[in-house]
This record gives C-alpha cells, sequence and structure tokens, in this order.
C-alpha cells in the first residue's frame, strides 16, 4: 500500500522569512511546494529562492513554483501560512483558493487564538493548525532569507472537522509534524494548541517588544542587568497568565526560553522588523489577546499590560 | 527696625534652565543674586543671560554677576541649587565655598531624598531646603532660557539648625517662598518635604520617562489613548506608593496634574534633554529611590518598576 501514498502538495501562503524557510527546506526535502507571493514575485520567479543558513549552509530553489495570484495555484493538501496576524481576518479568500477540499491549513504564526478571526470566514471541511516557530530567521531581501538558528516547530489542532475527534485530530497533527522531520527539522506535536500559543508568548511577549521599545536585538538585552531584570519579570507575568487561564507551564519553562536566548546568536525579533519597515506590529495577538484573556480570568498583567500601552503608542506613529 | 534688614545675597550654583530662570527672576526683582557656571561662563560674561519667557516677555541680564569658580563668589546666604541630582554627592565643597555660616541651601531639584547625599558633607551650621519647580523650562543655548509656561516653586525644610524647632524651621522657609513671590512667581511652604517631592513625582515619574522611552513630548503623549492610560496608570502607581510611605496625596490631586499637563503647551521634560545631551538621567531620585521607599513600606509597583529598567538599560547605553 506504501507505494501508492502521495506526498502531499504543499501550499505556502506568505513567502516571508517564515513561509520561504520552511518551504525551501520542504522543497529541499522532495516535498511537492508551491510559493505564493506578492511584490517578490518577479524576483523570485526570476532568481529563485536563496536560503542562506547558518546550520545548513546556503540552499538555493531554483526554480521556484511561484504564483502571484492564489487562482492560479494547483489545490494543496497543507496550507502553510507565513503571513502577519494582522492581516488574518482578509486571508479566508485566498486560502479557499489554494485549498484541496479537506486540506489542512497551519497558521505559523505567534499571539493568542490567531486563527479565531480566520475560522469563520473558512468553509467547515477545512482543518485549521497553529503553528509556533522556534527560529532565528528573517528576510534579508527579495527572495532571500537569513536563518541563523534553531527551527523547531510546535503544533497543534485548532478546528475542523476532526475536532471532535481525539484520534483524528492527533493524526493530523502527527502528519503535519512529520512534514517538518522529514525535512531535518524538529517538530513537536501539541495537546493543547493553547497551551503551546501561551509557551511561546514566554519568549515573544518579552523579547519582541522589548526590541522595539529599546531598539535592542537579544544580546545587548541579555547582557544588561536591568533589561535581563524586566524580562524575566515579564515572562513570569506570562506565566501567571497562562496558569490563571488554565495552562501550567512545564516547570523551569521560562528559564528554559532565557537560558536559549542567552546562546543564540544576536537576534532582532520579527517585530523590529516590522516596526523598521513600518507594517502594523502584531500588538493584537502578543499582547491585547493575552491580556484580556488573563484579566478575564481575573488575572492582571501590569508590566505586560505598561509595555502593550507603550509599543501602542509606538506603533500608532510609526504608520 | 526694618529700615536695616538687608536683602539677601543669593547664589545661583549651576546656571541651567531652572537655575538661570529662577536667578534671572530674582535678579530683576532687585535681588542681589551672583551666578556660578562653568562651560557657559565666558558666554555668559560677555552676552549675559537672556530669558525669553512666553509669560514674561524677553528678559536680558547683563552685566551678570557671573564666576567659574566658587572660591570668588561672595559668601550667600541663600544658595539656589540647579545642577543635576546625579552630582549631588560632589557638590559640597562648592557649596561651602560661597556658603555664609548659617546659609540656606535649597536644592531646585525632582525626586526622592536628593538632599540625602548631600547633607552627610555638609557642615551642621548650614540649612538644608528642598524646592519642586513646577515649570517649563529649558536652556536653548549658552545663557539662553526659554520659558514656556508657570514657574510655581514649592519648598520645604530638609534638615539643619532649625531642624527641631517646628517655628524657625517655618520662618526660614517663608523666607524662602518670600523670595519667590517678592520676584512675581507662586510659592508655597510645605510643611512636609517628603511630602512634595512625592506629590511631584506623580508628574515626573510619568513624563519625563516615557519621554525619553518612547521619544515623545506631552502634546503626542497626551493626544493618544494608550499613552494617556499609561500615563494615568503610572501615577496611580506613584499616589500608592506616596500612601505606603505614610504622605496621602490631597484628593484629585493625580487628576490635576494630568489636566494641567494637557493644557501646557508642548513641553519636553528635562530628562528628555538630559537624553539628548548624553548626560546621565536622573534616574536614582525618580524612580530607584521611591521604588526603594516603597518597597520597604510592602508596596510594589510594578509599572514604575518595569520604566526605570528599560530607562536604565537605555542610560546605560547612552553614556
Amino acid at each position: 500500500m506504501s507505494a501508492t501514498i502521495q506526498k502531499p502538495k504543499i501550499g505556502i501562503i506568505g513567502t516571508g522569512a517564515i513561509g520561504g524557510f520552511y518551504g525551501v527546506m520542504l522543497a529541499k526535502a522532495g516535498f511537492d511546494v508551491h510559493f505564493l507571493l506578492r511584490s517578490e514575485f518577479s524576483a523570485v520567479a526570476e532568481h529563485g529562492l536563496q536560503l542562506n543558513s547558518a546550520p545548513y549552509g546556503a540552499v538555493t530553489l531554483n526554480p521556484v513554483q511561484a504564483y502571484s495570484s492564489a487562482e492560479d495555484m494547483p489545490l494543496c493538501d497543507w496550507l502553510l501560512v507565513g503571513t502577519k496576524t494582522t492581516g488574518n481576518a482578509a486571508l479566508a479568500p485566498t486560502i479557499i483558493k489554494a485549498a484541496a477540499a479537506d486540506a489542512k491549513v497551519l497558521l505559523l504564526q505567534n499571539g493568542l487564538d490567531v486563527e479565531d478571526s480566520l475560522r469563520d470566514a473558512l468553509p467547515d471541511s477545512l482543518h485549521l493548525l497553529g503553528g509556533l516557530c522556534f527560529i532565528c530567521v528573517h528576510r534579508a531581501g527579495p527572495g532571500v532569507i537569513e536563518h541563523q538558528a534553531l527551527g523547531a516547530v510546535h503544533l497543534g489542532y485548532h478546528s475542523g472537522p476532526a475536532q471532535a475527534e481525539e484520534p483524528a485530530r492527533q493524526q493530523i497533527v502527527e502528519q503535519g509534524a512529520g512534514l517538518f522531520r522529514a525535512a531535518g527539522l524538529d517538530s513537536q506535536a501539541m495537546a493543547n494548541l493553547a497551551q503551546a500559543r501561551w509557551q511561546k508568548l514566554v519568549w515573544n511577549v518579552p523579547y519582541n517588544g522589548l526590541s522595539v521599545l529599546l531598539g535592542a536585538s537579544t544580546t545587548p538585552l541579555m547582557a544588561d542587568e536591568n533589561s535581563r531584570q524586566l524580562i524575566q519579570a515579564l515572562m513570569a507575568e506570562v506565566v501567571q497568565g497562562a496558569q490563571a487561564c488554565g495552562y501550567s507551564m512545564p516547570a523551569g519553562y521560562a528559564e528554559h526560553l532565557f537560558k536559549v536566548t542567552e546562546h543564540m546568536p544576536d537576534y532582532w525579533p520579527s517585530m523590529y522588523h516590522d516596526y523598521l519597515n513600518k507594517r502594523p506590529l502584531e500588538l493584537a495577538a502578543i499582547y491585547e489577546r493575552p491580556l484580556a484573556a488573563a484579566k478575564a480570568a481575573g488575572c492582571s498583567l501590569p508590566k505586560i499590560e505598561a509595555l502593550y500601552q507603550a509599543l501602542s503608542f509606538i506603533d500608532g506613529r510609526n504608520g
């Protein structure tokens, strides 16, 4: 039977740093990957995708199955969404055009409940999953992706036809994790997506926001006693918020992420790149919704709130 | 007897925006005022002091009784200190040289306990007072002072020969307030200096810090809903900290300062000028000591703490 198993068709919606990295890695692993692009379509159609990876070396994908419109794409079994959460509400028509009847749509995005605004606009037949990427990667130019370190993806089921059936749900999540593992990347199936999203917030809340607020990448942030204390206090509040919402972090989780960051290459989080490029910051996903969820559970997170308000001010002037 | 009362000799230690403004106003009111300067001595000795005041118009003081060294100054009855709190510990020798035997030394500085480091180094015969300036003023160039609005000084007795005698203490504070009133400025004698310092912190904690952190003056800070909420939350924490330390604010005091700021001309607080000119920020006086005092009283002020940590990081990189 295994001879008849077809490799799934994978579509990348939004070929930026995240979409580009995972798309290239999957294509190089032999998957049939189709890339949707907007402003960089011509550059990528002409020159391909260039991944400069510290751990994997220089990887070129050329030619690229590149598309400037979702209508031109083949129907895909898996759609990996690497766009900004700020555009999720408007993303449904694009996804619907590129999705096979029972496609799995995987949002490779940070933040809480980023699936919600999209879910309502998707047909019930589509599976919706969320993925958290533990990776240091950024876009260096049209079709050029710099990968500094890490690469793991932890994913969980959000909603869709398998929602009520635990084994079916788990199978789909495992299948997704299998794609990344086949590409040589660490990937874990998470039993609870909200839990996974809160865990990722332990990193994103301090580092994304402080990179913009203080104009600083991870190395200087980890070298100064004041910013270290602030990072740890923010992490502790995320853990507190998660707990109030019913999600307990693994013991020592914040300390673990703190240590991991200490040993990372110097890194500018994605929010800093958004700020620099005058894109809207992902404040709703990373700050507003976690704060609201914690508040609804009776838990106030004063330092995160102060950070959120400061970032909102900055975001409002950055337009 | 009143015919024999001499006008006091007034010395200005540090002729920046604050020292310059009050010195010029007192000199114009007929007081015998002596100005100590450092880098701007030559400019002021040659061109005098120029005060451009929105409420009072253009005021020129020329010639100026200017000195580049405290040794050259006559012994003064009142010394008004307008230098940065960050230099207080080293200020004693200068003050001692310019002070009459029972001189009153008035620190026109923001922050908590700014007198303490100086007190230990001063002879017991000197009265030490603190003054809080409610004023929008900045230095526009060598010897040039821009005064946008307000001008009140609230002062209180810190320590010295009159420490144990309430009436004598009060008389000295009233005498100090009388100087400013004689110059046409609002001035109040405060029964409790620490109380007065906490009250002033209600303004300084949010606006000084946020001007640096967000690169924003008062008008944009008061125009944005996020920064307004953050300012109000920071003010509320100062009030909370003061209360924990035993100082109750007058009812509606924070709301009052918030409203006053709304009707002020657009203003860059002094900390922003310090930041811009790469001077050390007055973080100990305005943040560290209030936080420590509140903590010692069992009160945590998480948003002020986060702001302080962020500013400390910025200050450390600004050197």
